[in-house]
C-alpha cells in the first residue's frame, strides 16, 4: 500500500497568554496537520509543529515520501534523514532542549509515521494502540497543566481562564481545570517568578489539593545552587522536579543533592543524550514526546530503554490539537513504562480542534483510548479550513515567546540561569 | 481477532555429534512447534525449545492464552508472567547464560508472540518484516557456524559432515558449509580443546579464507587470565571474541585488555543485565536471540537500546528449524542495528524441517526475506507428524550434552573455567 499524496496544512488557533521562562504565548499557536492518502484511498493523520523552518522541511519530506510503502518506516526514515543532511532546525522558544541533526530528522519524520500507523490501523480494522502491543490501560491519565498567565492578551478583553499571577490565582486555575476535566495530578509551569514565589504556589496547591501529586517545571532558569536550595525547600511536596537547571552535568549535580527525582524534556531530547545522562545519574523521569522522538514506535523503544535503566516515564506537551492527543493516548495506553500522568495543553485549546468532536473526551482526568480503527479521530474539514485561514491571516510564522514578551516588557530577558 | 486454539507439538530431529564446552550434541535435537489458530481461521507459527520443563510451561501458557486477542502482546505477556510466578527454568546445557524469572517469562512468551505476528501479517497481507518497520536489507547474512565434531555418533556410521577435530578438519568443514551456502563470515564453536589448539584452527581458517570475518566462541570455559592471553594472541584475526569467560565482571576485565570487541549471549541474557554490563564496559557486541528475549518486538526494542549505547548486534542460535530461521530473518531484515552476520544451525539440520520447502533458501550466505504474508512459511504436516513421532520414540526429553559426553568419556567435566 503506497502513499499517493500527502497534504500538509498549517493551522493557527487562539492561545491564551501563558507565561513561561521564554516569555509568553502569542495570541496564535501554530500547528501543522499532515494527511497521508494511499493508492487504496485510505487516509491517515499526523500533527506536528507549525514553525516555518519546520513547515518548509515537512513539505519537502511530504514530496519525497510520495510513492513510499506505508509499512516502510525504516525506508521513510532514511529518506527524511537524507533530505535533512547536516541541517539542524532550532526552536526560537528554546523550551525543548538543544537541537541536533538527529532531533531534526526525528521531528520531521514523526507526523508521517503517526499518519502511516493511522492508515495501518484502519487497514487492519484496529486502533493504533493494538499496533503498539495492545492496551495496558483503557484510559490515559493526564495532569492539570497550570500556567501563570495574564487575564488576557494586551489590548484584548479578559479570556475565560482569568489571570493567575500569585498562589491564589494558581489555585483558582487548578480548581477550574480539575473541575472541568477531573485531573488527578497537577503540573505548574514555573520559571516565571523568583523561585520563592513559585514555592509558595506549590505550597498553596498542596494545601488545596492534598491528594494530588504535584510537579514544578521552571524550564532550566535556575542555577545549580538555586535548584539545590529550592529542591530542598520542596522536600515532600513534589512527585518530581522538572528541568530545574540546564544541561546533563548541571542536572546531575542537582539530582545528587535534592530529595525528589528530577524529570526532563530539555537535557535529554534525543537518544544520544541517554548514555551520558544515565551515567551521570542526571534524571529519574524522562518526559518523552513522540513529536521529537521520531514517532510512536521509536518512542516505545525508548520507553523500554528507560524501563531497563529504572527511569520512570511521562510525556511532555507543547500546545497541540486532537490528532496529537489521540496519538499520545494510543502510545501511553500501550506502554507499561509510562508510570506518571502525561502532560497536555488540551484545556488551553478551549474547544478549538481540527478533529471532529466525540472521539476524544476526559473522564476523571484520563482520556479513554479511542475505539475506532487507526487513531480513531477524523478531520473536521470545516474546522481545518477555518484554522488554516487563521494561519494565513494571523501573521505569526514561528513561535517566539520572547519577542512577544519584550513587546510588552522591553526589559525581559530569557537568559538562563536567571535565578 | 481472538485465539481459538493453540497446538503445541514437540518434535525431534537427527543432530550430528557437535562438540562444545558442555559436552556433545545428542543424536536427537528437540524443538517445540506452536500453532495458534484464531476465531477467523487464520493460523500462525512459532518455534521454541523442546526441553521438557519448558514444554510443560509452554503447554500451560497455550491453555491460558486461549481467548486472547492476537494483537494483545502486553496482555498475553502479563498472562504468561502470572503463570510463571516465581518460577525459574534452567538449561541443563548452560550455554545460554544464567536463568532468571524474567528470562523464563520471555522464553515462554516468545513463540506465541511470533505466531501472533505471523497471524497479524497474514491478516494485513504483509510479511512480518513490515510489522517491524520494514526492510533495511532484502536478505539477511548468516555465518558458517563451525563445530568440532566426531565423524559420527558412537556406534553409528559416519555422518555426511565427517570429523573435525583439528585445524585441517575445521577448514575442511568450512569449505563444505561455504561451498553449500556461500557464507561470508565464519564462527567456530570453541571451548572444546585447549585454547592453543583452537587458536591454531583460527589461524588455519584465516589462511584458507583470508577475506572472511572470523569469530571464536569458547562458551566461557576460559579463566580471565587465559582469555586475556589468548585474546592478545588472536589480535588481528577476529571480528569479535565471544564469551571467552564467565560473568559481566570477568568479561569486563578481559575487554579492558584484549584488542577485539567481546560478544556475548551468556553474560547478558535479559534486559536487567544490560545496565551493569554497559557500566562495566563488558561487551561490544550483543548476540540477541528472540527465543529468550521475549519475541521479535521486544528484541527490536533491545536493538534500539544497544544502538543507543554503541553496542553492535548479531544473533545467537541454538539448533532450530525453519520457523525460527524465518522469524530471525524477518527481525534482522527490519533492524538497522544488526551489523554482523547472524548465527544459524541451519546446515546441521541436513534438510530436515517442519516447514514446506521453497520459502527459505540461502543465496551467497544470506536468506532472502520470505515474500509471503506473515512469516511466509507453511507447516509441512507430514514432516511435523514424522518429527513428532521421532520425539515420542527417541527417549530424549531435555538436552543434556554433558551426560551424553560422559557416557563416552566418563572423565569429562563441564566445569568453568576449564582452562
Amino acid at each position: 500500500m503506497r502513499i499517493r499524496e500527502i497534504h500538509v496544512t498549517p493551522v493557527a488557533f487562539r492561545d491564551p497568554p501563558l507565561l513561561n521562562a521564554a516569555g509568553v504565548h502569542e495570541p496564535w499557536a501554530l500547528r501543522t496537520v499532515v494527511e497521508v492518502v494511499t493508492d487504496e484511498g485510505l487516509t491517515g493523520l499526523g500533527e506536528t509543529y507549525g514553525d516555518l523552518d519546520h513547515l518548509v522541511r515537512v513539505r519537502a519530506a511530504a514530496e519525497a515520501l510520495r510513492g513510499h510503502d506505508v509499512y516502510g518506516d525504516n525506508a521513510m526514515y532514511a529518506t527524511v534523514a537524507g533530505l535533512v543532511g547536516a541541517d539542524v532546525v532550532t526552536d526560537l522558544h528554546g523550551l525543548t532542549g538543544t537541537s541536533s541533526r538527529a532531533k531534526t530528522v526525528d521531528r520531521i519524520f514523526s507526523p508521517f509515521e503517526v499518519a502511516c500507523l493511522d492508515i495501518r490501523g484502519k487497514a487492519a480494522g484496529r486502533p493504533v494502540v493494538d499496533l503498539l502491543g495492545g492496551r495496558v490501560r483503557d484510559a490515559v491519565p493526564y495532569s492539570a497543566y497550570l500556567f501563570y498567565k495574564w487575564g488576557g492578551h494586551p489590548g484584548a478583553p479578559e479570556d475565560g481562564f482569568g489571570a493567575a499571577l500569585d498562589p491564589e490565582g494558581v489555585v483558582e486555575q487548578a480548581r477550574l481545570l480539575i473541575g472541568r476535566y477531573g485531573f488527578g495530578s497537577i503540573k505548574l509551569k514555573g520559571g516565571v517568578f523568583p523561585p520563592e514565589q513559585e514555592v509558595e504556589a506549590i505550597r498553596a496547591l498542596r494545601e488545596a489539593f492534598p491528594g494530588h501529586p504535584l510537579r514544578l517545571d521552571p524550564n532550566a532558569v535556575w542555577s545549580v545552587e538555586t535548584s539545590i536550595r529550592v529542591g530542598r525547600e520542596l522536600d515532600g511536596l513534589l512527585e518530581y522536579l522538572e528541568d530545574p537547571t540546564e544541561g546533563i552535568e548541571g542536572m546531575a549535580r542537582v539530582a545528587a543533592e535534592v530529595p525528589m527525582p528530577l524529570a526532563t524534556n530539555m537535557c535529554v531530547v534525543t537518544p544520544e543524550h541517554l548514555p551520558p545522562a544515565l551515567r551521570a545519574g542526571a534524571i529519574g523521569v524522562l518526559l518523552t514526546d513522540h513529536h521529537y522522538w521520531g514517532g510512536l514506535v521509536r518512542s516505545a523503544h525508548i520507553a523500554t530503554l528507560c524501563a531497563t535503566f529504572g527511569i520512570a516515564l511521562s510525556m511532555h506537551s507543547n500546545s497541540h490539537l486532537g490528532i496529537s492527543l489521540a496519538a499520545m493516548t494510543h502510545l501511553a495506553a500501550a506502554t507499561p513504562a509510562v508510570t506518571h500522568a502525561c502532560d497536555t495543553h488540551t484545556p488551553w485549546q478551549d474547544g478549538q480542534d481540527v478533529v471532529a468532536p466525540g472521539a476524544l473526551r476526559f473522564v476523571d482526568g484520563a482520556v479513554p483510548v479511542p475505539d475506532g480503527p487507526g487513531l480513531g479521530v477524523e478531520l473536521d474539514r470545516d474546522a481545518l479550513a477555518i484554522m488554516n485561514e487563521q494561519y494565513e491571516k494571523c501573521g505569526v510564522r514561528s513561535r517566539d515567546d520572547t519577542t512577544y514578551m519584550r513587546s510588552v516588557d522591553p526589559s525581559f530577558s530569557a537568559r538562563r540561569p536567571r535565578w
